[in-house]
């Protein structure tokens, strides 16, 4: 059983999700766990260094995740052979010029997502990969969530025989920080702060449609502030704005249409935080973020429109379900566990620059069309393809 | 306590809807009740005559209906100085010319919905009516079901306080007809016959918006035709050429969205055929056909998003069933009692040809929008209002 | 990031609630947290010394604590200006007399309740603390409780309306002492050693009532020695000379009447062993320490009495739980830390000597009441107010 | 088996309570089930005559009730010696002038509550009644209640032990008519038409209390208007003048204290919409109108107040029901039976018109009480009693 050391990079994981699910849940899990077992025995072991701008919170870093290595100087760590791969969660804005360094310095490159502010620039750094023939990943983790996974798997089996329409539900009340403190930051509702619904999360809905439903050939997208002043984190009351709502419908290759809300304003009477119900000829199927029930045709209970009685059927009752049949690990390290492996092992991973340049162009064109109220096609980003 | 006789004509209620909702459920049942009963002690009581084009229908319907005055000749029960009132239940392209008789003929008009098959006839209509300073109504049902009056009231009693968004979910699966009969009748499924789930349903996403949210200002709107072939009422495969399902945003004055999916493709996880969930700044309410659960702004959780465990919240416990506290009459019934007090009583209807004539418009504006691929205005059908 | 060391003596912590309450789950655990932290990155430091008469049991305490400085000379503290702070935890007849000495020695004091054993005394103490310019503040640890917050946040959210009653059950069954050894002190039952369950408990009703609901205008109570003999700490039987029990009534400003049973000889079938319930015009609440329910206006009932049959309603079920939307520290130890930052920070703390003046004055009217057979107005402790 | 006929003038039961109660669900009762069976094999038979002002209204109640016999004409009913009872249900001031008239008539006589306008008024009757020797008595229905009935059999059990205290809570949300009509008539709710929940209620508790718990000594009570404007019948907004809640303290005999709230404005977090909690030294019950749950002292739980975790007890759990173990006939057919087994087999009946005249008595009382501010003793109605 051999052990192959890989050098990682990891720059901007002093932030929450950086920290959390990057570092603590992803590369020191993997690193407890003696690396990444591979099938002809070998094990991949990350050797993380961890870079910053600001030492004090490196160091808490260090103290708190174990990892050592830490360093504020990102272009002499480019610079030593040791590390293979680089890593960036930084904020967007600040991305591009990153990677096109490591690209430069001859690393592999994974990125949280949004790779870029714009798809152009996003689509410039696949084709530096490319050039370079370095692999390259965006964090798509809504994929390797367990109730995604099973409704992934119900695809493949072929249970919902033709898939005719997907309706997507997303949100939750977010507090406006009066009286209960808000739960997300405040940037989040400020435009001029990169705020917004549709920056946030179009991107997911773009890689988990594509993923699991088709390509996007069309967006019809109308954003909303619903909620007009908020408190921020000191209590002091700040003028939404930015889109905290966003209602959008997708035309998808075989006429599939995937209708998708978005809100920051909605309470919540459904399965989970994000639902997809999913309508196929054969049955229907509504995954949550961990569960999934099913209908199958020959379960669906025959409806008959009578507002003189109560519906003597239990809408949800006659759903099953669908049981589980491993465990999930954490959506986060499934992935980089995969990048890995595919430095490593050259195992294929489909999560490129290209799709996350893809996510930043449905997020852009979603505006577009809440301008011009219309419907927006969306063209392939390679040419002729 | 006196008693007051009021004639009508009830032309096409051969049909399902006509016998049972407006025959059986509401002429007979106030006629069972001894008529009604008004404020100041009279009793309106309804003498109906049937009409029809089928003797042989006209005499079933008789028998069963216990109505003895039945008739094929519309023109004489018209110049019939007995019959105040006239009802037209049968298919939407026989409707216009048999309204314009009637009015011609000194008759107050109640009709079944679209009163007309193009929003420039339906607005014709309610030109001659008020001219001839005859009553017109038309059938708005779906207004006195008990959910929506629950909604209704909590509107009134300002429970929601500024309302930010409405999503309305109608549908379920209507069976192709090859194993399990539909339940719904094929020309539902034809263009070529009037079909599809637009010009069935907007009309009354449009009253059922505009009494309760305000007006509507723009909508988009994408239909679809999910199930390509079904089989008829003789178990005959056919071709399906209208749209089954449809996907709108409705833009309401105030900054309200209104989002509407309409489906007869669908399997319901949900509280009843219909829900419409409205979230406003201080709470939230979903109400379905018959019953309504409120969420208030101090009952909702602050909901976290980990999917990394299944979520500690049971978002559907977190919701209040709105106790009945009255008891709630069949709506077609409650409708024809207040048309017929606004006959012989001059008491308020709003629900008039002009209403009529906008539910009309709104189907025709989906449709424009579907092939326009764009939002579209809606214009005010009398001038300089 | 600097740190304020604020050195408190802390008088009569020997005791359960001073050991439990006060050191071991506020101060203890406020330097366990390195001290309060505040906006401005300071960090605040409590370094107390223990005091006592019983230099055995302060030994004791010291080990179960690990705070290392304790004493038994209270003068030689109160002259060392290492102290900013004297807090007091005796008996109530020792308290006053020590309180004054503080003052005199310029000590800023936090007290436990009642402040002193008559009103009169009560306010001579704020006087003095007045006139020396210093900081005092006494315990009225039920205001951070989670379910009065939980009760306090509702009204401010404007949910009630018009508040129109206030009913509080408090209580539970005090064993005799034969059988079951009791849960309470035997002291509480004899008048003689400073018992009763008025001069115990509506110090805290009248805080409770006059920060959520308005100025208590006049009471009228009537106490009760329902048990007539119990059995002390040692297995001797006593006889009960106090009251158990207490039946109140308070008129509060703007009409609201809040009815308040007490009692140590009850049996608990209600939510939690102190309910408040507060009934408005929009929507009612009940409160237990950590819990709280609503029933808004559009949840409530149509409730309607037919004993021949049972009642169709489950009356528990038109009720739903405010989440919980932050955590809740212990209740003395979040007033602690306001305290600590009024002393050191000047920040607002109204929970002063006046404050624990008004809660003494209240015991007195309430026993004044239950004398005098009749209601009895309250007046304001200070003159021209 | 004889049959024995008792002719019963019954005036007065054109009303609600008249109708459904003593004529419907009692008299019309007993007579088809054969009369009442008493121990010697006789069956006593009632035979009424219905006597009102109205005689149409009258007509449609004999159709309604199978009872042929009716009239407008009392005085000659009176005279009719095939009539040995008079009952009366008019409304209160028209009662006692009848009741004179019918004891005159050498009538015995049974009476809705209250029996008169005033005590004095109640207790003239009750002399009239005993100095010619004739049968009197008056509705106490509620002692027939299941929960009444389990309570009072927990009582004579010697379940309780000493008992030492009883807390009744009464009422619910009666609707304000605006956007829900009101469950109760609107000159409840105004003074000058007789309204006001201590006219209404204290009789109820004062019977209740004085059956299960022994003499009233003295009563302290306060009223108010809770909710200032309603709506009436026709949707009239009106002022409301009279009680709609009433907060009350009962000393009774051997040193027990009952407390009663009574509201119109409430809404309802307890088993039923009347609920008695009965605490004694060896148990304690909670008996609602039909049901009724225990807690003796070997399953009371050792609470112990920590708001610094969520109680460990379930306080609902540790109650056990009291199962029924007979049938329960309607609690005014019960009282009807024992009546008419009174006037025909002189059986004892305790609840006759010095008893009406005691509920007269405690609600004159209870407002006398508000008037004053103070605690009100109870006299004897009678002399040297």
């Amino acid at each position: 059983m051999s052990e192959r050391k890989v050098g990682i990079i990891m720059n901007g994981v002093t932030g929450r999700m950086g920290t959390n699910q990057h570092l603590l849940r992803s590369i020191c899990e993997i690193m407890k766990q003696g690396g990444i077992l591979c099938s002809d025995g070998l094990r991949i072991m990350p050797d993380p260094i961890l870079i910053g701008r600001n030492r004090a919170k490196l160091e808490e870093l260090s103290k708190l995740s174990g990892i050592e290595n830490v360093s504020t100087d990102l272009d002499s760590a480019l610079s030593d052979k040791r590390y293979a791969i680089y890593f960036d969660a930084q904020t967007t804005d600040r991305r591009a010029p990153a990677v096109k360094k490591a690209l430069a310095a001859g690393k592999h490159v994974y990125c949280e997502k949004p790779i870029a502010v714009s798809s152009k620039e996003a689509l410039e750094l696949y084709q530096l990969a490319v050039k370079a023939d370095l692999k390259n990943g965006v964090v798509q983790d809504k994929l390797w969530l367990p109730g995604i996974l099973k409704l992934s798997r119900l695809i493949r089996s072929g249970y919902f025989g033709k898939i005719l329409s997907v309706r997507g539900e997303f949100g939750y009340w977010v507090f406006e920080g009066d009286l209960i403190k808000a739960q997300r930051p405040s940037w989040n509702y400020r435009q001029e702060d990169g705020g917004g619904i549709i920056s946030d999360m179009f991107a997911h809905w773009q890689y988990v449609i594509e993923n699991l439903f088709g390509k996007i050939n069309a967006l019809s997208c109308i954003g909303a502030t619903h909620i007009a002043k908020r408190w921020d984190e000191n209590g002091k009351e700040y003028k939404c704005t930015a889109d905290d709502a966003a209602y959008a419908c997708f035309e998808l290759e075989d006429d599939v249409i995937a209708q998708f809300n978005s809100s920051w304003a909605v309470r919540v009477r459904r399965d989970d935080l994000f639902v997809m119900q999913v309508d196929g000829e054969k049955g229907s199927a509504v995954a949550g973020l961990r569960k999934c029930w099913i209908q199958p045709q020959s379960a669906t209970p025959k409806a008959v429109w009578n507002p003189d009685i109560d519906n003597p059927i239990d809408f949800y009752k006659g759903w099953t379900e669908v049981p589980d049949t491993q465990s999930y690990d954490n959506a986060f390290k499934v992935q980089w566990e995969l990048f890995l492996k595919h430095v490593v092992l050259d195992e294929p991973f489909r999560w490129n620059f290209l799709e996350g340049a893809k996510g930043v162009q449905i997020s852009e064109k979603a505006i577009e069309s809440w301008n011009a109220r219309r419907w927006i096609e969306i063209p392939s980003l390679l040419k002729g393809k």
